[in-house]
């Protein structure tokens, strides 16, 4: 699996987009080539409990992070058609509108090692990729530990900013405003 | 290096104590036979910049995450006299009261995936090991975004619960309190 | 993957159970210790369009494959949440009452040599194993070309009239009660 | 052996031909340059009970087959020799006209995975190859259940129907003129 | 392949026997027990042309030889039904009593270097086994080169003569009762 | 070994050659470029017992041989040398014209698989290749009996005549004039 | 490890240079091109007791050392942060003056085969490279025996006059101006 | 090669002792039962030039570590025949009492590390082993540089104190009656 | 091969016995259990021209060999047949008593290192092994120059004396009655 | 180690030149350019006892053996300052002129295959090589048994009187004028 601090593979993933109700296509060099930070966000499995929640916080940054030039894509090991019958389903995803990426072969979640191969399912992984495609965050939690979006958010201003500002650091718990 | 979901093999670390201005030793072992759960916190370089100021935020929550059955290991490349020197020259170590691990020679860095074989140097990492030695949440930074330990204690919490009610699971930004 | 005529290794997979709407799990050794033929019905995935006129015209013969002493059981890559929904969902399925099989990790899938690594779906193939764990019949028919659930049931009395009747033969088109 | 969904590697095999009495030879390529769809349908052994019903059974519908653009091979591990002898002798193949493929060495028979190691037979395997070469169906029934031609031939409408009409699909049980 | 002079592996094969009707089984060790000398007459096929006038030829033989303690088993590659066909249709097999091996597997063929991987065919090979098991006499031809029973019984009694005449030769066109 | 039915591979052996009383060296292909067939006639050892006898036997159709276009090479694993004393000293060996082979290495003995590690001598073969440096016959005894130069005259004859009509076949104990 | 009288592969290590109060590099092509030699001095870590005193000791030295061409290089696993901290820190140290280099990966300590893999310091080891690149002198010392600034100037005299009078030998206790 | 740190394998030598007159044996293992520290001390060949001054000067000081507990030996490559001749030959080598080791095969040059593969000579090596048969000290220098007994003698009275005050260390310079 | 100095490993070969006139086997170890000498003495072949020389010398010196302990067996790669024939043939050999070791298979040459891969034959080799099994004495000489049996004479009696006087040594063209 | 009848590879040593008393080298190409024959003289050690008996006799033949177009070298594992000092010091070596090779790393014996490994010394060998290079006589004899020259010097001359004469042979004892 790629660490932080690597290089991240070129890899694509079939996709189920809510924002146009369409099957789409997802690939990782596309994203570079605009200049995209891209934010991977792994979950079980559709039609479960802790999972909508956590999307469902996730979209409500969704906005905030795409002008800081962010990608987010959330991945499953479910295919696309299942994508697409969830969010019609559950109410809790109404206002998810980032692309759900498909993994049924696993290859992505293997790619990150968040691919469980005791259930063919992935682990609840996050992933930061740069514009450089270099991975400069991640965090895992196993199973039922639910993640927090402003957290992600805190991370990903702090990255934006020290790639503009490469000289400095930025301490714990910064947050953009506040003195280096 | 073992991964989320993972037992977690023994390890053992030299480390200066600032509790009692005294070298020891830490086990990962004895820890679990007293049913701890262990955080280790890795860190890139004693007298750096970013660094100190993690640690002294990690030293806030010491007592409430010692109260929840944590012990808390700072880890870094570095060897334990060299801990000892910073934490009487630095002020913002003051209030640092955990151990403070030395791991010169990456083993434990390296079991963990974050050590850097270019620098010699351990990225910024926390990983969370439960009573049982299983590996449930790891969280790295590519160099210069600090951590929070705000979100440390949240986790910590939530990972908790969840032994003890283990039919259920936390949502997203769960606290205690909330309904899961 | 296992050949016909040769000896099926043990299995399990997770299933949804329609008849009775709760979650359960199938294993090959079980059902072959109460002397079931067991009939593996693969299709590729949830949600989509031939599957669910395949899965309700073997649903119709279900009573019939029963009273031979047959299990039957679908099999596709989506997770068991995935079934309980679509099952709920999908009108075609009303009458659908044997165990639907998740194979998420696709062993079972590579078991028959039904699994496209590059979708992560499983084929559509079809087969019979005897009550020694014997594979007797496979049938795999590429992507959209749907199967005849008369077909089955007539090869399944083929080879229950052999199994009671080894020193005879079935000819072509034979069917219970023409002379062999 | 080739799956379902592969493309078939070249072979080729000695023919009786019983429509002109004389010994031949198939080979897939020449087959395919002439973009016509293949039939192989393997049986045990000449001279034996089973197969000659299956083989008649075939021979009714290698008229209504030819129409499609198929070719229909029969294959046994016997030589040509044999083939001619039988055909002469068996007064149920009387109707046989299709070339009889003669695989003394089981090279094609392995191809195909229906090489019985212990015997040196072939297990009765139908196989569908597109115009493509690329193998579509398959079907094998442990030695003596003998195979449904007016199935094969429901299989080939549909295959021929959805090679015109790619983005539709085949229900179970469809045939000709019913909607897909 | 074993070489003259070599113990022979044991082996077995299905046979037709012409002088009962039915299909048996030959076993080497079997025969060895009964002190037998074993004549393996393989030819390339039945229903060809050199071979029925090879194997009446032999036919004519068979009495004597089995008189000095010989079974004589003649093998080619198709199956024992073939030979049963075989020998009702052909008049030159009239008189063949010995048993008639089927070797469709090829194995035995193999064992004594005569088979043929391009045409699963076996070359005309003639091979005395003496009653300790061990070859002492291989003769071969290429294919359509006929073999002479008289010379086969000459060179068989000069065998049986030297068993029991150890300290003996038998020099060049030997034949009994000449001096040695 | 070379087998019956393959090429062989080019050797060369010194020889003593009776006829002119000197010694000189057999090569395979220049017998090749000559169009003739090559007979080798393998034996134990020179001064020996049963073996002068074969020789002697041989040396009478030595004509016969030469005009049908065999040259016959005598091969035992003694010198050239060697097979000069003996001939000078044997009276048997007095009709003796074709050219003795020397194989002391046993490469040439080892080639058609008559050498015997244990006492390094060759065993009593005989080998026709024909004009394309194909081995179209071969025939091994084990030790002490001898062969009959009558049986190989036929064969050659069978041999040559079967070249020159290569669309017929020679019949059990064929001789020529006889209808094939 | 490299040996005496070996080519030294080139290597850089990041210094605190105490001279100028900098972070910087060396790199041993770099001194090579400008025909230093090259003095190495190994010692466990920062902030021990032995150590101060050997470095305060070679540092007397320095000047007459730079004179003769040397460039001296002290080394541990510490980073350049803690050079430059204990530097500041212990008064032993004021007078060092030429670079204290990091090797936190022990690249360089296992180079010259002085890292201890079990504890991740370098054994106390002093190293002369040439001019030329070669390795022309090694000492090591076990753990606490200190090393002997003076002995070092004797052998750099020693290997200095030699490079200008290749022709000559310096015997034991050699001193310039003594004849050799 | 044996590293500073490391247990020395078992080693024996032929030796000449010049105290006796006679030829001997030394042996690793029997010098450490009597608890003695084992000083190894190599040079390139006899009849050469620095070596004898190198010899000469060591052997002032054999008294002084003999009384330490130290065994010296001399170590080159020449044979125990040449070690007598030339002891007997060289006036400067008088008052050499030490047994000098013959090593013609290299194998404890090889050990050290100091066998010259081109040469076959031994470089200029010095080698302190303590009584628990651990290396303790090395020093190793290119060709013509001599060594200094003198600096020698400081290291063993270094290590001798050290070994009965192991919680001390000697700084550098360190003489005995000075504090460490 | 074995090498001077080295044990010989057991090796038998057939013989030819001029003394007897009868073939018979030499093994070396019956000849170590009686405390013999033993000299092998190679020879190229029988029936040619330097041999026999060599051969008769030889002879003249076999009983002063013998009562020095010695057993002399000469060997060529020529069957114990043709020894036979060429000690009858030739005059040369008359007085040759010694047993004529025979070595088709060349593997006691090639166990002393003289067969000659090329012509089969053996190099012109003698070799002494003492009654301890110990190979003493070598000596080969290429083709066409032939030994001197005085000289191996001489070289017996050394090896003998010095067995008798181990601590004594047989300088350059000692012979016995002079001091050593 | 190379045998008789091969080429010799090319080696070098250093020598000492009791003609010169100077230091030089020897390069078995640069002999061979000027067409001389090569004797090499292996002997165990200098300073020993046999070793200048053989030496002294060599010494005697070598004008004769420069005549017929011999270099002569003997070799130990010595160096050349040995060789030197041990021809100053012993009066029987007094007329040796002949250079004395030096071989420490024992790299020449090993290519004749006379260094014994577990003395670091070369057996007694002698051999000899023609100006094509090729190895044409060799001779060990087991440690204390002296060589002779007069016998050395009887094979050379038939060496060279073959090289100019190569159809004839040298039988046993041969000396120059008798007839071969």
């Amino acid at each position: 699996p790629v660490r932080v601090g690597q290089k991240v593979p070129n890899f694509e993933m079939e996709t189920y987009d809510p924002s146009t109700g369409k099957f789409g296509k997802v690939v990782l060099e596309d994203l570079l080539k605009e200049r995209k930070w891209v934010i991977l966000f792994f979950y079980p499995a559709d039609y479960t409990f802790v999972c909508p929640t956590e999307l469902a916080d996730l979209a409500e940054k969704y906005d905030e992070l795409k002008e800081m030039g962010c990608e987010v894509i959330s991945v499953s090991t479910d295919t696309k058609f299942v994508h697409l019958a969830w969010h019609r389903d559950e109410p809790l995803l109404k206002n998810v509108k980032y692309p759900m990426g498909a993994d049924p072969t696993g290859q992505v979640s293997r790619l990150f090692g968040v691919y469980d191969e005791n259930t063919g399912l992935a682990l609840r992984g996050t992933f930061i990729i740069n514009p450089e495609g270099v991975l400069v965050g991640s965090e895992v939690n196993f199973y039922n530990v639910g993640r927090n979006a402003d957290e992600l958010v805190r991370k990903m201003k702090a990255n934006v900013y020290l790639m503009s500002h490469p000289e400095e650091a930025c301490p714990a718990k910064w947050e953009p405003g506040k003195k280096t």
